[in-house]
């Protein structure tokens, strides 16, 4: 039985528990919501998404990592405007005091667009509303904002308030001027983080989707606003073909259309060059982690639902079972929002001094003052007045300055007006940034909910992981027939052999070999070695592909090659079946 | 000239800062004391530690990675004790109002073991001591309890108080059950952790040294407490031989003695063999790392420095020229402190069945009342009295049993006493718990430091980072002679052919080809291509190894193969060279 979309949500978070996915965190003491703990295999399936990610950014995109603390001082984030407008609508139920968010309650009551509504409006709708936790009629409510930071003191005394972050990104904003050195001063350039980040969610009520500590991996772009249209490697994805659920085509209630980047950017339905290729890239990337494409979409943000400050923005969203239509990654043109933001706020210029091909003679119009009539006659003031001369634009009866408060009027026979042309070898402009935002913990329930399935093996349900080889926590398990007559030394052996090649090998000797591959199976591991009477006459082992459940003999030399050669997808198995 | 132990913090730092592994935290609001980014450089050269680590405890040991959260609930925390404990003292200048740790200014003022003192007492003995910001005498102080977690509240309506994590142990101790299960109730097992801590710091001074916010590499082996002495591949590391610096020879003011581990268990210098595995497993780790073994020592703790529940423990010191010895690394056998804490606070027994090879008969003594007349003669009370003589110890007079507060004298007729035998199939203990925990940011300050040097090249003072393969972040550069006549080009394609394989290849064209070298050299690039005019006529390009400047040709065929050998180790540079 494959399954399809149906909701599989209880068996897969079922499975994830009992063999060490996810787990609820600190359960002994009863688990908090919004939070959750990898277990064993999670953990090293999500290292392992992570790592795919890398790959894709770090060493194909050239994009350095960094890694800042999760812990920030406040300015950083009155600059971002997280203080004042990270916040959520809330309310209480004065039924059974629960905390709502108020959006929820009135989406479910069935209140048209609650988002954009004011507190008073919103309370009036949430009146004849249900509470989410107690379902009685919420009645009168009031509707306050909720800051979505977890926040701290640092050091004593109360000296200092910090944040948790609440994204990666402003870590890799506030280092701009460094990473420009590190980058030699040329656009563009990238850097990215993968680490914790926190919103301190009202009621978070849907496993790993809504988390209050989540991993973030993210990349800032840095552009130049006139070159957003030649990513210098677009031809790697100019074909790449996929559908698109347009803002145009969800207002006429369309299905996604399916074009090339190079189409969509060309029809101006994608804004720029830099959003389509990371919208094919990332496309790529979550085809890669075990995602289906018939199971993904890219959905353009619609003009009222983007960032004030945004030109353009596609959401890759994976669809589940149980949740629908999930926000995994997010790709937007951010312009140079944040760049001026905290170049205004800090002081710190964040602006790449753009060098012409050739100087430019440009015009310009200097004052000379007579400075020795000037000292003479205005003494202590003539200084100043000298530097407000600099700036001023003088009329026919001369220039009003304005020095410490105090006006004062030049007459034009105390300064001489020069016209020069000069050359001006460039400009300071503040880049553009191009963001692909990517929610790590959505994207491994996605890959978990969508490798659940169950077939039939031996006449029984076997419960399956069709994990990627890529992605399998466990990459092959090494199992003895018997765990007797040297059979285990030499599946102890191997297992060592194959740790030394960097590959994790897992060795279970207990139970039957039928138990032991099932075992295997539901955690996902995409082959087993199994070794038998045989191997001790001519040293081959058998080796099983967990999907097709064929085997195939192998001599034991050959194995860590094999294997290695399986789990980067370099050969099939197929390949090795005669 | 060879940098010995002299203190090359202010040289490495600044390079650290410049060329991207260091840089203070959001620097353009005022960088926060006990912060620090890693820049692209650093993040990197990070994570290849981690890798190395987890190569040695995932790998190797086979210890599953888990992933906790790092905000926890505060009844975590109050089990582990660190709501009531995890304290510095503090006091407070009263000239320049600086916070200041009381120990630290008693230290400076020469007061002998203040850690030992009660707060009134320091407070006397801080008056003649000189403040560590302003440097005036202190006089009047009074000294308080600062306790270093970082606190925060979850959810809304302040309806929790949470806790940073001040080391990422507990999560592995709190989901001690579930990990028993995923090992499937077998003794010995680990887990292990990566991942951010957080100390709240009064006044953080030294660096990378001490900070706020850092990464820790801890295991938790969990070992049945008789099985200590048995550790299944004690053989690995029976005669790895190291100076160790006992607790002895510390009172004695000796220097270390050098001995193998078997020897040191044998003699009882070292509890057992699990810490003795780890101790020389850590040495081997840490030396891989980069570290000298002559600036690298194992000090056991003084029996008045250990925690009161370990048994025993050894840090693993690095010197540093500017810090002296530093921990870096600490071994500890924590006994059943951790699972039993857990244990009793949550009410979920922390304990392994362990079965008995044969059930053993074991004598039980049951008393059996006599019910008909129990229940006659005591009524409502009789079932209470009826529970109470089960665990009750009777004399010849009876028994005294308290129901409801009454004290009730049963005669010994009311019950019959029976001596029996009765199988015993095992018995529930609680695991041991032994604990390497790594500092990684106190390993790459070690790295860095440790890596720094200056040698002459061309007659110029060279500034090289003598940084392993394994660990350097740009793996190899790729620099084509000019940047015209399709050298860019051939050296781009070799570029992208390394990144396929996962080598990190930083191409560079701009300067004169020394003084790429000096760049690369300068942030540790071990190896170096260069494509030349002859490149275009035998597809050939020189490999240049950046400890001994030396070059060898070699086709651009073999260089994917080639440079991943000598990354790994697999080959040494030496070995081309004929």
């Amino acid at each position: 039985m494959k399954q399809g979309s149906e909701d599989v949500f209880e068996k897969v978070m079922d499975l994830a528990k009992r063999r060490g996915f996810i787990w609820p965190t600190s359960e002994c003491y009863g688990a908090v919501a919004g939070f959750i703990d990898y277990g064993p295999l999670g953990a090293m399936m999500k290292r392992r998404v992570e790592n795919i990610w890398r790959h894709f950014y770090v060493l194909q995109e050239g994009y350095y990592e960094i890694e800042c603390p999760t812990i920030a001082q406040e300015a950083v984030f009155i600059a971002s405007g997280h203080v004042a407008g990270f916040a959520d609508k809330m309310c209480q139920c004065p039924h059974c005091k629960e905390f709502l968010r108020a959006d929820h309650v009135a989406d479910g009551g069935g209140v048209k667009n609650p988002s954009v509504m004011q507190n008073e409006e919103l309370s009036l709708e949430l009146a004849s509303c249900r509470c989410l936790a107690c379902e009685e009629i919420l009645g009168k409510v009031e509707v306050f904002q909720f800051n979505l930071m977890f926040s701290t003191t640092i050091g004593p005394g109360s000296q200092r308030t910090g944040y948790l972050r609440p994204e990666t990104a402003q870590g890799m904003f506030v280092d701009f001027t460094r990473l420009l050195r590190f980058y030699r001063d040329k656009l563009p350039f990238g850097a990215v983080q993968i680490g914790k980040s926190y919103r301190n969610e009202i009621s978070p009520r849907q496993g790993m989707i809504r988390l209050r500590e989540f991993t973030q991996a993210e990349a800032e772009i840095f552009v130049h606003p006139s070159c957003k249209n030649s990513h210098p490697m677009f031809r790697r994805y100019a074909d790449y073909t996929m559908p698109l659920l347009t803002y145009v085509r969800q207002e006429q209630c369309e299905p996604p259309v399916s074009m090339s980047m190079r189409e969509a950017v060309e029809k101006g339905i994608i804004a720029n060059e830099y959003v389509a290729y990371y919208v094919a890239l990332t496309h790529q990337l979550l085809v890669q982690t075990g995602i289906k494409p018939d199971r993904l979409r890219f959905r353009q943000h619609l003009p009222e639902e983007r960032a004030h400050y945004a030109t353009d923005c596609w959401d890759a969203e994976v669809f589940s079972g149980r949740f629908g239509w999930v926000e995994t990654v997010g790709i937007a043109d951010r312009t140079d929002y944040d760049l001026r933001a905290h170049g205004d706020a800090s002081g710190t210029p964040m602006t790449v001094f753009i060098q012409y091909d050739e100087p430019k003679k440009v015009p310009r119009r200097r004052i000379i003052p007579n400075m020795s009539v000037l000292g003479r006659q205005y003494r202590t003031k003539a200084k100043a007045i000298f530097t407000a001369l600099e700036s001023a634009t003088p009329g026919p009866s001369g220039v009003c300055v304005e020095v410490d408060g105090e006006k004062i009027q030049i007459p034009p026979d105390l300064f001489e007006i020069r016209d020069e042309i000069v050359d001006v070898r460039g400009e300071d402009i503040v880049p553009h940034v191009i963001e692909p935002s990517y929610g790590i913990d959505r994207m491994c329930y996605a890959v978990l909910e969508q490798a659940y399935d169950e077939d039939t093996a031996d006449g029984e349900t076997r419960i399956v992981m069709r994990l990627l080889p890529q992605i399998a926590p466990v990459q092959v398990a090494v199992l003895p027939l018997m765990a007797r007559d040297d059979m285990d030394l030499i599946a102890g052996e191997i297992t060592r052999t194959l740790h030394k090649s960097g590959i994790l090998a897992e060795y279970d000797d207990s139970g039957a070999i039928g138990r032991r591959y099932r075992r295997q199976d539901e955690i996902g591991t995409p082959f087993a070695i199994t070794v038998d009477y045989e191997t001790r006459e001519n040293n081959s082992v058998t080796l099983r592909e967990r999907d097709t459940m064929k085997q195939v003999r192998i001599p034991i030399t050959k194995l860590p090659e094999t294997v290695g050669a399986l789990l980067t997808g370099n050969i099939m198995f197929s390949s090795l079946v005669h």
